[in-house]
């Protein structure tokens, strides 16, 4: 933290992130008969975790102004300069229509992930158009909505490729030209699930045949690879198939547009980055990585797949399909942990082609080549033996003992180039750089002339075999040719968000997942090219300002958590926890307990700890609840004895995934610890404990936090995520270490530094580290006393909620004192008992009332887990409250008999417009109580507030569902993954 | 231009920008039976006017990365520093949820003016809590919703009590503390009516007394004066009031949170900036000029005042009240020019009074002020003779003969203090200012030791008379204590932009006001901090990057257009007019000509047109048409003759008003220089010309242009606008001179410099600077190319309505060969004489559809104009025309009695959907008839094309408008321009 400015006023910024305005706080502690938020915690909350947090290492809190003077003089401290560096990285111009009308769009990144179909239309849509993209360029059948990064989606790819294959062999075949985060993170994956890894020049039959003959159960093939060669893998891919290997390609998006794609050479998966489809750089991510599959292959496929169905009236629509694959689900028989996607990015991604089309991503990656053969053309004429070997994008230039001398040249002319080794430099183009500059730069590598090469004219053809060049269509879908102005562009944007229901129209109370304002003071760093810019392998010396905030965030994290020390790598909860657990199996194998792999994971507990653990390499015990819904002590006790030696650690979520603060805690670690394992404290929760208590004090060895639950960064209609890892000192050798050898000191908390050394899980550094000034920003503005306030004023609201619904709807579980933690489950089953109405319906009819549900059936069947935040402000929760209880009004009616059990407002829940409209009419309640529900009583406490300009804008406008109910059942047996074409909507 | 970049590839961004996308074009071209759009311009306009257009000034066309990269170059040459230079300009904190979802936010910056009220309801909810905000701040009766800036508002004031006083005097009484620009822009107006101003110590009887004596029809008290004094205006309003004058105050809005306000002192009107309410500098502006009336004035309030109404089902609703009053009405008998607000900035104010409240808007102005306290504390104790004047945020240091050293002291230390004269250095705060700067400040002043004045405590009192200090309430309304959480602001903005129809939902193709693409890449460096926090009156080395940026403009606009030199002061286009008349004016009396007075006025001008020459002092004289619609050359000839010593100018527009080349402009433009006149082009139609001919070749002396009309500045809702003027040589020495008398020498257009001395128009010397950068890019990306291709695609386009829908829909003029220019009126006449259906029906009719109705009734009653522009793609153009056929059948059934004429979809139209949705239905069309018209055809034509993944979001969300059909008659009967209390809208 350097140059403080001093707060402008009185106003806090934690006023204006809070939701309770002047008078409402008052109303809500009266409710709950408490007089503070310190005493209503006290009450909640066993006393023995309650501590005095500080966080010496946190400046007092700033205002809008100041912060925004404070990351200005971060990003002055950055110079993103000119990296042709490449590593799977490139410079992209993202067209500003996007910028603007995606990333900086409220209605975009404050979406949640579309678990509810019928009010996440527009970015479905945008999501399969990126499946569409991904399956068109790879030429493979099935393409999932997206993965973490490239290296992750590598490393997905190798888990598939050994659930799939027929092979019995545990040896997985890389190139030796792989990139080196790809390779690193593929090791750490690898060596969990005693996977070898086996290495050989894929180019080169005589290297990769012996491989091939001792048996592998796939191979990745990287084309373009690491080096910049483009190859043809089709005759190791027959090999592979005929050893029943599983053959992936590794292939930059953009190459495919111009070289023959995976599909069509063989491959069974593809997997690789859309980064550089209008995605800026970030220091590392957020990006979109994407894998593609084969036919026969897409029930395998890990993370999120979005398909069409059909809604209630038969309308096409879509939804995510196979969602029963997902980890959360299958608990410990999970084969993936990824939870989430990388949507905000994958939307920008797909967008880019959409804007580009078919022949403008081709004249993108035929300018890019075209560039490159000027440039290899030009140091060969200046005397450089560049070989002969095909490329795309990048030459690596042979420099006997003159590389480093080139680098600082180039560096002084503004490019950094790659320095590979002493006597080697690679130069890798992307679609910013211009003629000119590689002039300059052939001049700069050389005596010779500049601008001496032509570019080639367009029927030059490429620098590849014949064989390797695409002569298949791609993009064909007319979405990628109708948007070509950008007044249609913006419209098209325009008319896909209308249909999502976001943060930016009301509240979306998702228990467990934290959906807190995304201040816009916060989110504008993140456009700023000093942030954006930056490439994750660029100089330590050119990212000073982005090293200085991840310091602190880094110190700050820790302190507010009574941890030692953070890794900010990891780039989704799911990513967290797997990096904890192996720094957990680190540890005890460093100390020759290498049999401690039994993981004890309770029955509450949310199933990616379960598929983490897996992955980890350990085996998952489980252990029981009692009827309060906390871990049994006694079944602990037991499954500590039976496991004795083999414990390796415990994994608990603190509150509980219950919503409750569990008296017991502290006992449960300290019997984990008595049995020598480790403690692992989910971070889902840590809203309720910001500010009053630290999991590192309670008995965390090991925790992962999610900055875009907890820390503002926001969901972006499913991702961006990013999961840092918070640990004690013991385990820090075993954290995340740098996925390209770059050795790094992180802070300790209470001063000092220490190195972590395991295996990388994410391709960059620092994982997302575009997103971090978010975080960073949130941290500044809020202060400790800011935090500490959030938290209680989340626990308030939790609790305000379940008092007003309690009567009407039993609260499933709750602590000391009858409260809950920051988040309630309402238990809807004794409605569905007494009425017939279920989970689903209730969920869909809130819908019509403006609301997005809160979390279903989890962790309980048949429940609804509602976390309001500390972000909404009493109107909102009192028009929840009103909803909910309206809608069991409403079911009492169908159990009374006034509607009847299948045509009432609730079953046909959703009710989009068009339905309303018809000329019939037979069910039996009006059209105006199925759209506008609940108004009447509203507009009652309105009036009486005495509050409101336009009753209507002060509460609300019409949210219209753009389709009525979807029906997932129907979509998973026609299994459709590609955009439907324009005939599947003829006849509505 | 400096540090061009070159274009990153083929594509150009005007193939963005011109919505026909590959094969569209080729199909317009073949309907209208034309090659290309070169033919397709030769076959329209007359031959004698088309040219070979260059402009040597301009680059050849960059693209989105090359003019980011420019920008930014521009930017870095802008060092904004830290300004306390006062004299009306202030730093101020845009919060950061109003910067992203109101100035970056294309829903609010594309929208139109409101004259459709029921698609814009959300603006003018914003624009009446505008009103409210002036009104409760200045404690009058009626505010408008915003003027040009408060030099123009002042002058406006000026007028208005010449109207409404019935003192006979031409005598006008301001104070000589005036702040210069309002002084220099008052005496243009003054001058050219005959307004004599008489200058006194406001603040001493004295001086006053016996000019009040003399007689007066007004005065300005400006309170603080422009030497920041807080002063007792009552005792001089009595004293004028007496004599039967009007008194009009001139006041800072945030110092009206803690000094006593006008309405409470007597004032019958206060003017004033709201820049300081959130409204980034940008070099001088925009930002909303204000003016309140007491009742009784509010029929003589110049600009638009927002009123409620009810619509047709008696639901509360917005809309500008008192048209009648608006200059394109009255024409001559106009008392005003005014004919654009600054909406977007008002906007803006209004929704930071609505963010910080009342409280917080005095904490700001307390805040302010004690800093202003401390400072002179400090300053007295370093030994400064700082006097006992009472004071709000400005001080006066006299520095006996060491002005300037410490003006240059503080330079050094990064600030920017306001260097009066030798011997004295201003200083003025904001609330950007803190405790440590100002601590620094004194320690810069003197060798006296910092820090050492604690600020006052909150019951200190201030640095005024008791009597002057407020005592009363404002900002009670409930609007401005709803809002305080980011989240609820976030929905609220949220809520009002989805009431509106901006252009990012649909075309808005309102003849003469040229609704193209405001694109992204254009509208991003405004909100850059170089260019937003910019103080007008900086020295000229902080405003390196935008001065060159204007000097390229100046050049570029010249060149395009055809004259000599450019002045950007203008901060509307009525403004441009009126300074174009002033320097013809100027001109004529330079050469004795002072006779010279009569200013020609075609039938068909826009209204703005006379009242501008009215109030530069000249008669308007009309000269007829003929039946094509073109100035009759024979009438022409007459006037001419019947005026001839007389005639000072004839002002022209071109193409016509009526969208047509007109055939004979050389031959008018002769005889009106054969007859010692000058010519003024309207450049209203510009869009018609760019590239392909120049009004300066024409016969044109000069014209104003309009950046927001032409050149991409968004229309903001209804402002801001930006009006430069274009002459030729021989008028450049009357064009508008700095307000605050800086020397500028303004590039001409082949090569050497100019001067422009005439009066100011505006209070900053580049008028709307804070918006240039806008049109700077916009040339910068389409280059001359682009703009020739612009105008033929917008003629292309125009033709292709017409076309489309003639045979069934008259086009009322057409030119040569039977084409339109880029407009086209559809006459209703004949529909409305066959079917009772009026003009009125089909455009309220058009929302159903989907889309902001053309002009209606401008320049024929009755009639429709129609203005594609080029943005549109050819799906758009093919909806709308489709529309106007559907209406056109829906006509026919009423005609045909299949329809009553007092129920069927039209003249019960727009249909909102709570009406839709009612049990009861008894009109003879259905519910889907009224809300989703014309589907069939448009999705039968979808299918055919095959173009589309969802019909919906491919080419439409259904618009639900806010309101039905509002009275307009029942609002200005029950005239009502405040925020209306919460039971207002009770019972609906």
């Amino acid at each position: 933290m350097t140059g403080i400015r001093p707060s402008r006023q009185g106003e806090t910024f934690s006023s204006r992130h809070v939701g309770a305005i002047t008078g409402d706080r008052g109303r809500m502690l009266a409710t709950l008969q408490v007089e503070s938020l310190t005493e209503l915690i006290g009450l909640a909350a066993p006393a023995d975790i309650l501590a005095s947090v500080e966080a010496p290492g946190m400046p007092p809190a700033t205002d809008e102004a100041g912060v925004r003077h404070e990351l200005a003089e971060l990003a002055s401290r950055n110079r993103p300069g000119r990296p042709l560096i490449g590593r799977g990285y490139h410079g992209t111009i993202t067209p500003a229509v996007i910028r603007r009308n995606v990333l900086e769009n409220p209605s975009w990144y404050t979406a949640y992930t579309p678990y509810q179909p019928e009010i996440s239309q527009g970015r479905l849509e945008a999501l399969i158009t990126f499946q569409q993209m991904v399956e068109d360029l790879t030429a493979l059948d099935v393409a999932n909505s997206s993965l973490l990064d490239e290296a992750t989606a590598a490393a997905e790819a190798m888990l598939l490729a050994r659930r799939a294959s027929r092979a019995t062999s545990s040896r997985f075949l890389v190139g030796q030209a792989l990139l080196e985060q790809v390779r690193t993170v593929l090791a750490g994956r690898a060596e969990a699930l005693g996977i070898e890894l086996v290495t050989a020049d894929l180019t080169d039959r005589n290297s990769w045949g012996p491989q091939v003959e001792r048996g592998c159960f796939g191979v990745l093939a990287d084309c373009p690879d690491g080096h910049g060669r483009v190859w043809n893998p089709a005759a190791l891919f027959d090999a592979v198939h005929t050893g029943r290997g599983i053959c992936v390609a590794e292939c930059d998006i953009l190459a495919l547009a111009l070289i023959v794609p995976p599909g069509e050479l063989g491959a069974d998966v593809a997997v690789g980055s859309t980064q550089r489809f209008g995605v800026p750089l970030g220091f590392g991510g957020p990006h979109a990585g994407y894998m593609a599959v084969r036919k026969g292959l897409e029930r395998q496929l890990p993370g999120r797949l979005v398909g069409t169905s059909r809604d209630a009236d038969g309308i096409p629509a879509y939804r995510l399909a196979l969602q029963t694959r997902e980890q959360h689900i299958r608990r410990d028989r999970a084969t993936s942990n990824i939870c989430t996607a990388q949507v905000l990015l994958a939307v920008m991604a797909a967008m880019y082609a959409v804007w580009h089309g078919p022949q403008g991503i081709r004249a993108i990656a035929s300018q890019v080549h075209r560039r490159t053969v000027r440039l290899a053309e030009g140091l060969r004429a200046a005397g450089f033996g560049i070989g002969e070997e095909p490329f795309f994008d990048t030459v690596r230039i042979p420099v006997p003992g003159g590389a480093e001398e080139l680098w600082q040249t180039a560096r002084r002319a503004g490019f950094t180039l790659d320095l590979i080794d002493g006597d080697t430099i690679g130069i890798s183009l992307d679609e910013t750089v211009t003629d000119e500059e590689i002039d300059q730069i052939i001049g700069l590598c050389g005596d010779g002339p500049t601008g001496v090469c032509a570019p080639r004219g367009a029927d030059a053809g490429w620098e590849w075999p014949t064989a390797l060049i695409r002569t298949s269509d791609y993009l064909t879908h007319p979405v990628f040719t109708s948007f070509g102005s950008e007044t249609a562009m913006m419209r098209y944007l325009k008319r896909l968000a209308d249909r999502d229901f976001g943060l930016d129209r009301g509240m979306i109370p998702l228990g467990s997942c934290t959906m807190k304002l995304n201040a816009a003071i916060e989110m504008e760093p993140i456009s700023w090219p000093a942030f954006a810019d930056l490439h994750p392998y660029a100089p330590a010396v050119d990212a000073e300002g982005s090293l200085a905030m991840i310091a602190d965030l880094e110190t700050w994290l820790a302190q507010l958590t009574g941890y030692d020390t953070v890794s900010l790598q990891p780039n989704a909860g799911s990513q967290g926890e797997y990096a904890g657990l192996l720094a957990i199996r680190g540890y005890h194998r460093s100390r020759g307990d290498d049999g401690r792999r039994v993981c004890l994971v309770p029955s509450s507990a949310h199933g990616t700890n379960a598929a983490s653990a897996a992955l980890a390499g350990m085996r998952v015990v489980v252990v029981a609840s009692d009827d309060g819904g906390n871990i049994d002590p006694a079944d602990l006790a037991a499954k500590i004895a039976t496991h004795a030696d083999e414990l390796a650690a415990i994994m608990i979520t603190y509150p509980s995934t219950h919503g409750v603060y569990e008296a017991h805690v502290r006992k449960i670690c300290r019997m984990v610890h008595d049995a020598g394992g480790q403690v692992y404290i989910d971070g889902a929760n840590l809203n309720a404990l910001l500010g009053v208590a630290r999991p590192g004090e309670i008995g965390g060895d090991v925790s992962h936090l999610n900055l875009h639950k907890t820390f503002a960064i926001p969901h972006g209609g499913g991702g961006p995520g990013v999961g840092p890892l918070a640990a004690k000192a013991h385990l820090a050798p075993f954290m995340p270490g740098s996925p390209v050898g770059t050795t790094v000191e992180h802070p300790l908390a209470d001063g000092g530094t220490v190195r972590h050394t395991g295996h990388p899980v994410a391709a960059a550094t620092y994982g997302s580290a575009g997103v971090l000034p978010i975080s960073w920003a949130y941290l500044r503005l809020m202060g400790l006393d800011g935090l500490r306030e959030a938290t209680g004023q989340a626990v308030l609201s939790a609790n305000y909620v379940a008092r007003r619904l309690q009567s009407t709807i039993p609260v499933l579980y709750t602590g000391a004192n009858g409260l809950v933690a920051h988040e309630c489950i309402l238990d809807i089953r004794p409605l569905t008992h007494d009425t017939g109405i279920t989970v689903d319906d209730v969920a869909k009819r809130l819908i019509d009332y403006g609301f997005h549900a809160p979390t279903m059936s989890f962790p309980v069947a048949g429940t609804l887990m509602v976390e309001p935040t500390e972000s909404e402000d009493v109107a909102e929760l009192d028009r929840f409250c009103d909803a909910m209880l309206a809608i069991v009004d409403e079911a009492r009616k169908v159990a009374a008999g006034d509607w009847p059990a299948e045509d009432n407002p609730l079953v046909n829940a959703p009710h989009p417009a068009p339905r309303l409209l018809d000329d019939e009419w037979s069910h039996p309640y009006s059209r105006k109580l199925a759209a506008y529900p609940g108004t009447a009583a509203s507009a009652a406490r309105d009036a009486e507030a005495g509050l409101h300009v336009n009753p209507v804008t002060r509460i609300q406008a019409k949210y219209w569902p753009p389709v009525g109910r979807i029906d997932n059942a129907f979509g998973d047996r026609h299994l459709m993954c590609s955009c439907p074409p324009p005939e599947a909507f003829e006849e509505h």
